[in-house]
């Protein structure tokens, strides 16, 4: 695989990287036959490239949104107000509706720019492209804090199912709950992965796969379906899972998909832990039914990659997310440590 | 949609017909974007066409194989003798191990040429012809049988999910819990379906999906892992699902997938039935854990419809069924009526 002219940032693989004035971002819907690498120069690039998962996973969306506020005070040059920067920062947000991570990061740069305002352009510039590079090296940092309080739940010889991608391309670099088998695989503590291909998107089968072969990781892709008859074999210890939004009292939205996993392992006896920084978790968000559930178009169903499976005149239902009751999780694993039930996040954030 | 040259019986659809010396089969690994009707006139082709899934649906490979003993007989000529006809049997025995109606239909022409085998060539071949064409109106019977029912379990205004294609391809015609919706469909019972669009091999998608349309029923397809999330919206009365193999004990072997449909209802409180008919169950084998589990060749998750998705180099895992367990089961609709747990059917088909 040719992974030389990808995005690098503090030396690692990253989706996103911001350089020269514009951000390189790694098309995650050409992946894994085509590893091309946009330039986006404009706030409508950045919104597109989140809408259509060009860039996708609750961290990435993050840090890419909070490069893209730095594209928005370059576009708007120096007469940029915070009016205008509000506006972006709508714009960006409405791309996509769950995950919480796009809403904080575009706060926290919208934060910066209003603390700076009276500042002169080249200031605020600076201050703002400073803050996005923190957030983003903040995001791998806690991402390797999690693989390594992750791990240790983990037994020996472990055998991990894991939904979607919640690697390096989700995120910063390095991975959530993809993180945490990184770290496990590293201390030879990971026998074996079991990934879901995660239709309809496929993340499972064209991401995670493409991650698990460049690292080495022993692994086999598995249809959704599959996976109720392996955990019944009793050949998995765990089941690993991003999220896009934890609510206060930790119930989860995460890859739809998740939610049925959650039930399965409860079933078997198996526990299930959700990694996500605590960026993924608003503590504003009272419980799992005030999550709005992002709908998108039917034709990722019928017609996954333009192939069209489903015969002309078909109808599909297409949810993103579910989510997952907090009962069903056995843990949820942050940059802080382990949490366990029964959670409590609203006061996360307070003094 | 073009279907007037396709194969019909009793005046109904069916995937496969015999007449002139040959084999009329709707290629159903095209479907639905080409209808295409073959013309087998030997037994490898036969078994090519089951093996291949051409044909697929324990009770339509069951009616396939049947008159792929009469295209032996014909194939051997005069000269044909029991060890040939044998012989022939595991040929086609040997295509697909897990459904049951296979060996079933295989024996009872086997028998049939026993009985027969002192007569002219001439006489075996009628007397196989008819018990071919017996066994396959013999089918569609019990397939209407079971859709009345069936539909008297469903409350009025029934939104059902459903999984795989168990319609009119997948039996000698009519359908056995796809025959259900159609029951409840005609007397105005059925509100909605959703259906699972079943990978891997999209069967409903592809082929739910078309007998949907031209039955011109109100539905929805979802991606296999959204199933969970539906269910927890209270918008489903009941899981139908058909079965390949039910052992003696109800234990009930069906497309992969249906586990955890059957454990997600439990957990929902949903009911979820299997539709099949007595030809389906196999009263020697005790239980579940009995029944051999076909696993296919991982391309088909990899590259659906030869589309890779996956990189080069991944490696898949790809059981085509999965076994419940009779504890999650509401009850077993066979031609007889409807069977409640405990379900105990060792004594089936003996004086």
């Amino acid at each position: 695989m040719k992974t030389k002219n990808l995005p690098r940032y503090q030396g690692i693989l990253s989706p996103v990287v911001y350089r020269d004035h514009g951000i390189d971002l790694l098309d995650q819907t050409l992946l894994p036959q085509q590893e091309v690498v946009l330039r986006l120069t404009r706030v409508e690039q950045v919104a597109e490239a989140i809408q259509t998962m060009r860039v996708r996973g609750a961290p990435a969306i993050g840090v890419t949104a909070a490069y893209g506020m730095v594209l928005g005070v370059e576009n708007e040059g120096p007469s940029a107000s915070l009016q205008q920067m509000e506006r972006i920062a709508e714009e960006l947000r409405g791309t996509r509706p769950t995950a919480v991570n796009l809403s904080w990061a575009i706060d926290r740069m919208l934060q910066v720019f209003r603390t700076h305002e009276a500042q002169s352009h080249d200031e605020i510039y600076e201050a703002m492209c400073a803050e996005a590079r923190r957030l983003h090296a903040e995001d791998i940092e806690a991402n390797r804090r999690m693989g390594g309080f992750g791990a240790e739940l983990l037994p020996e010889g472990a055998r991990i199912l894991t939904i979607c991608n919640t690697g390096a391309l989700a995120t910063g670099g390095f991975g959530t709950a993809y993180g945490v088998l990184r770290t496990a695989y590293e201390t030879g503590n990971l026998d074996f992965v079991y990934a879901c291909e995660t239709r309809p998107r496929l993340q499972g089968a064209r991401l995670t796969a493409w991650e698990l072969l460049q690292d080495g990781i022993p692994f086999k892709l598995l249809s959704d379906g599959a996976a109720a008859y392996l955990l019944s074999r009793g050949e998995v210890h765990a089941i690993l899972a991003g999220a896009d939004r934890i609510a206060a009292n930790g119930d989860a939205a995460n890859k739809i998909g998740t939610y049925g996993l959650a039930v399965l392992a409860k079933h078997h006896g198996i526990p299930l832990y959700v990694v996500a920084p605590t960026s993924t978790i608003d503590p504003a968000t009272p419980s799992g039914a005030s999550i709005p559930i992002e709908e998108r178009d039917p034709h990722e169903v019928l017609a996954p990659r333009e192939v069209p499976f489903a015969p002309r005149g078909a109808k599909a239902w297409n949810p993103a997310f579910d989510v997952t009751p907090a009962p069903l999780l056995s843990g949820i694993v942050t940059e802080t440590g382990v949490h366990h039930p029964p959670f409590d996040f609203r006061s996360l954030g307070r003094p």
